[in-house]
């Protein structure tokens, strides 16, 4: 299979070609596509040092599978195109995500919405990593409400942000300095920033709505109550949420752990005795969703249950679920 | 008035120091007791080089006020016989928030709960930060639930919390290995730790049920629906809270940010248009809590409101609550 990926050398991109070779997708040719700034300049890959080319739809159109790894302008003048041209793709953008036509997709939930369309879009990384331990959860025991708190990582921001986290934390440290900023709207440095993306006229962020408007869309329950506070915090990778659920039908802890237990894409990390539950340093570099701190939230009545999730969100939350919806796409087609 | 800290040399003993300055506290005499290790060490106040003291009833009795920035056992063993003696006693551990003979008291909530008391228990801070806030919202459009998840800064562990993130943040930039900890459960640095204090038998911790516990009791609202995530980030100072509410009756944002704008105690940071929100960066050695990200949670229909409140946890949190008690304890003397 000729696979492509466009804007691999960000973040999300050289992680895509990580997981690609470490699920041995099957793939013949690799071929990496990045801003003409990086055109020409080769990459280390399981596939031996690649040569990036500047993306054109002649280039790609002869791609078998094409891996979006953009920004959401980029994909919207090319995705379709691709598509037509008869490439698969899987844009990992927000700017398809709602469409109508586009399946929005987390294997785990919906793989079924893959059928035969030739794009397909990533889900937001939070909502990725809160689906995979919700639906389980909504098919044993319904959902009324989800309110959800993110403590999202740097890489959220790509490799920028990432850079930027570590130089500005040793600049307070070393200069004992302000921490300054470009890629975040605030210094990271030891802080906290309850902004990411911008701001809706309802006051909440599109971060923030893309986890309500994502999470409907991939679960099917377009009326689901769900909010969210998205929040940017010095982390270096791995995304944590706090979630608070009402259930339909009366839920205890023991309950949602089994089901949880059994949930393909999750990892019940939950023995408060020894101090285990979901942590970054721990989701790292994991494929599952760590889940833990389950208990019965008792302002819902017997309906009330929190929980606490990690997930790697270039793994689960980018790189990992694309290459996931890509596996389906090859079985389909 | 002689005054007495207790506890001096830790991270909230040397801020009450600086809060009874900045306040013009009428100290007469100023008396630093701590442990028996940092006694006769000198410590530079703003009324001059103090010799610190290992504590004694005997050495306290002469007191007016007393300060105690010490551990619950240290309080439980020592703080009735001191009142008792006729010394007025704040208290900052927890030893007595939830005694009914003993009022828990934020100034602005509950001032008249101190009547002719002798001992009053400082609540946590995680919880001064957010009754501050919740009071007038309560007070404008009544409380049916509340769903609060922290970003909890080392400080709430004291001095040797700050200077292990410290240590350990330079330890990951400057060597490359992995954080250490000891003060904490789990390495804090570029990480995220859902758990504050011991696990409870519900599965909460005792930080996540004391917010729910002493806002109950502050409030006076002993049936409130209210429950807390409490997490561990990688931030020197001030607690964040994201705050989801049910109102009794029908709230909108701008309703409730009149009523904050006025609330004592509060300031109003929030215009989204101008990024400005709560910060850690911007609340720290600030005596108001911030409150900012008011929006309407349509979670809750027409009774839903979203918040995100920044405190200075040594100083609202601690230290400031406590010389505010003290202020009342004088006029009421």
């Amino acid at each position: 299979m000729r696979v492509g990926v466009i804007g691999a050398t960000g973040a999300v991109g050289k992680e895509l070609v990580e997981v690609l070779a470490k699920r041995r997708f099957p793939v013949t040719e690799l071929c990496l596509f990045a801003s003409t700034r990086s055109a020409g300049t080769k990459q280390k890959t399981p596939w031996g040092e690649i040569t990036i080319e500047a993306y054109s739809l002649e280039a790609a159109r002869n791609l078998d599978l094409a891996l979006l790894a953009v920004s959401g302008d980029f994909a919207k003048a090319h995705a379709r195109a691709l598509a037509e041209a008869g490439v698969a793709v899987v844009d990992n953008s927000s700017a398809f995500r709602l469409e109508q036509d586009v399946p929005l997709v987390v294997p785990e939930v919906n793989a079924a919405a893959i059928g035969n369309h030739r794009l397909i879009a990533n889900p937001n990384c939070t909502t990725a990593i809160l689906v995979v331990a919700l639906e389980p959860l909504r098919q044993a025991f319904g959902l009324r409400r989800v309110i959800v708190s993110t403590y999202q990582a740097a890489s959220g921001a790509g490799a920028e942000g990432m850079a930027e986290l570590e130089r500005e934390t040793r600049r307070v440290l070393l200069e004992g300095g302000p921490a300054g900023h470009e890629v975040f709207a605030h210094p990271l440095a030891f802080n906290v920033i309850p902004q990411i993306d911008s701001f809706q006229p309802n006051a909440y962020t599109r971060e923030e709505m893309k986890v309500a408007w994502e999470s409907r869309k991939i679960m099917g329950l377009p009326d689901l109550l769900i909010s969210c506070t998205a929040v940017r915090i010095p982390t270096f990778r791995v995304h944590a949420e706090a979630v608070t659920i009402e259930t339909e039908r009366p839920v205890t802890p023991e309950a949602a752990r089994a089901v949880l237990a059994k949930a393909a894409g999750v990892k019940v990390v939950d023995d408060p005795a020894a101090q285990l539950y979901p942590m970054p340093i721990t989701a790292t570099g994991q494929d599952d969703v760590e889940a833990g701190r389950i208990r019965a939230n008792p302002v819902f009545g017997d309906c009330g249950l929190d929980l606490f999730l990690c997930g790697d969100q270039l793994l689960k939350g980018a790189a990992l679920n694309a290459v996931q919806i890509a596996e389906r796409l090859r079985l389909a087609g």
